[in-house]
Parts: C-alpha cells; sequence; structure tokens
C-alpha cells in the first residue's frame, strides 16, 4: 500500500506552478480542512472529463451543449473571434469590449508536432460563415511563430468566401517603457501605427 | 446546474496561494491532460481523510497504524521532538540531523481560539516518557507567542517525570545579516549564545 499522502503530493506536484514543497502544503491543507472539502474537490476533479462538453457551435468548453456565449443573444453572431484554446476566451471576456462570439480551435498548426491542417477542426467556423451570415473573422491566435502561421492558414481559407477577416493588434502592452521593448515588439508596433489625424476614424 | 469549469475554479481557489487566475489555470491544465490523471487525483483528494490515519504512537499522519518514523528501530526512541503539525517533522526530516522520535500536537495552546491545555493531547507523551524510557524531550513548537507558550506548559507538565527537556535554538537564521535582523531575534541570539573556548564542550 502506498503512502496516501506521498501519493496526493506526487499527483498534485504534476500541476503546473506546483512544485513538490507547494503540493505537500496543498496536501496538509486539505487534510486540516473539514471533510466535505476534500469530497467535493476530489469530486469535481475527478468528473471534470466527464461534465465538461464542447460547446456545438464554437468548440469552447461547456457545462451544456451550448456554452453561455453562443446561447446569449445579445453577443452578435456575425462577429466571429478564433482562439486558440479556452482560456484565451476567458481572457477576451475579462476585458468585456469584445460583443461578438467565438470559435475554439483547441490548437495551432504545428507540423513539427504532428498538428497539420487537416487537424484543424475550421470547417465549423467554414459554415457558421454561410449560416450565422458572419461578416467579419478576427483572427485571435497568439502572436507566436505557430500562431502567426494558423493565422495566415486560417485568413487564407475564409478568403474565398469574400468575408472581411483581421488579425488582433501587435505591439507595446499597455503600460510599458520602449526601452525594455524588444525589437520585433518595436517594429510590429511601428508598422501597425495608427492615425492621429483628427479626420480619420 | 453549476458550471463545471466555475465549480471547480471556485473549489481550486480556497486552496492556500491559489488566486482565481491560478485555480483557472490549473482547471484547463486538468481538462487538457489525460482523463486517468484526473480520475486518480480527484480519488487520492476526495479519499485522504479516510486513507490517513494518525499514528498510535506519535500522532502525526500516517497511512498505517504506526507511521515509517514510529516504525523504523533505527530511530532513537528515548529522544522525543515535540512539534506543532505534521508539516513540522516533515521540515525537521529534512535536515537529516535528528535521529529520535517525534510527537505531534495537532495545535498549540491558544485560549483566544478556544485551544485549552485541556484540548492539547500531553498524556500521551507523559506515557511515552515512562514507557520508552524517554531522556530527553526537545520542544520545537514555532517561535510565536502561541507556540513559546505552549513550551512553557510542556516544560511545566514534564518537569516532575525529572527528565531532560530542552527548547531549540532561536537565533538569527543562517546566512543572514545583523543588519536586517529584528531586535527581538539579535536578543534571543545574545541571550542563548554558546561558547567558542575549545575547552568547552
Amino acid at each position: 500500500m502506498n503512502d496516501p499522502i506521498e501519493e496526493l503530493v506526487s499527483l498534485l506536484s504534476r500541476l503546473p506552478g506546483v512544485g513538490e514543497r507547494t503540493a505537500a502544503r496543498l496536501t496538509y491543507f486539505i487534510l486540516g480542512s473539514d471533510r466535505q472539502y476534500a469530497l467535493s474537490l476530489g469530486k469535481a476533479v475527478a468528473e471534470i472529463h466527464d461534465r465538461v462538453k464542447r460547446c456545438r457551435v464554437c468548440g469552447n468548453f461547456s457545462g451544456d451543449d451550448l456554452c453561455s456565449i453562443c446561447a446569449d443573444p445579445r453577443r452578435d453572431p456575425t462577429l466571429v473571434c478564433v482562439v486558440a484554446r479556452p482560456p484565451d476566451v476567458t481572457a477576451m471576456e475579462r476585458g468585456a469590449s469584445f460583443r461578438g462570439r467565438y470559435h475554439v480551435l483547441h490548437g495551432l498548426l504545428s507540423p513539427l508536432d504532428g498538428m497539420g491542417p487537416d487537424k484543424l477542426p475550421l470547417q465549423p467556423i467554414l459554415d457558421r460563415i454561410a449560416g450565422d451570415a458572419v461578416r467579419e473573422v478576427i483572427i485571435a491566435t497568439p502572436l507566436s511563430v505557430d500562431g502567426e502561421a494558423t493565422a495566415l492558414y486560417i485568413a487564407e481559407q475564409i478568403r474565398p468566401l469574400g468575408v472581411r477577416c483581421s488579425r488582433i493588434a501587435s505591439g507595446l502592452p499597455h503600460g510599458s517603457e520602449l526601452e525594455y521593448a524588444d525589437s520585433v515588439t518595436l517594429g510590429l508596433a511601428l508598422k501597425g501605427r495608427s492615425s492621429m489625424n483628427k479626420r480619420d476614424e
């Protein structure tokens, strides 16, 4: 019989950002807290894969067949933001500046990792462009090599449909100093500059 | 039906040092990792209270009736170190400089929190002093107000038994600078100074 404490410590230390010491601290916390909490947490973890579905429209994780954003009639269905992973939706929603809907790829093109164009679920979004009369697809994949490649590939696939397709801006983060910006970011910030003349929109 | 993701995030964010964002990151990690991991982790958390017993000798958490330290014949049973909580044993063991055994109080005297002397499990250690022919009790409760009060109380209870009773040293941590030490610590370090004359032991 394994030591149950060591076993839980070892399982917890596989979580991101959780080392052996933190895992031990969490284990003792769970042991020290009431039994009902341990039961609820354990059950929630064990059942998460069964309880979480993927929204049949956008592909995001959801407790229901249709996620809360796709089910919300106040969200504009003609504006679709394409993201790589479910936490990206959470990040976008934090700002509350986007009132359209999402499409979650659950990955990026990455030939070296076996993620070829055939594994990227693009058909659902192509179908939505026709069905929901989408007027703009905003590609919000990360500003990494894989993210950029994926954005270019999606834009290419969408082009024949004649719908507007845009890419989120790349530039200096809010509040940052030029002094500490890397040259690629500075270059992109220059290239993506917007007009400050009042006449322009 | 609650959202299973929100439910898990909320349960995880009750863990120490885990905020809402970290909880979300852990949740998505669990969702993204294989199903078997989620099942194992969930089971280990849910069952921890049932599987972890308290050692019948020292009171420390243990998978068995007798903890691995109390079961180890190489550990000196005549030297007992009293600590407040199970993680304190782990901390002591990390150093490997102590080869005796432990007694875990699972708490400290704290009248304001309802922890009076009647709730401190001292009888087992008084029994051990007689039964195991203990020659020294080292009190390693924390150097806090409650820890010091508990140490004094235990020393008082042990005194009639005529066994040696000591307190771990208080002073400057290894590698620390006097400049940054608080005055109480400095005072204790002075008071607890040890002789550097070769003659002394």
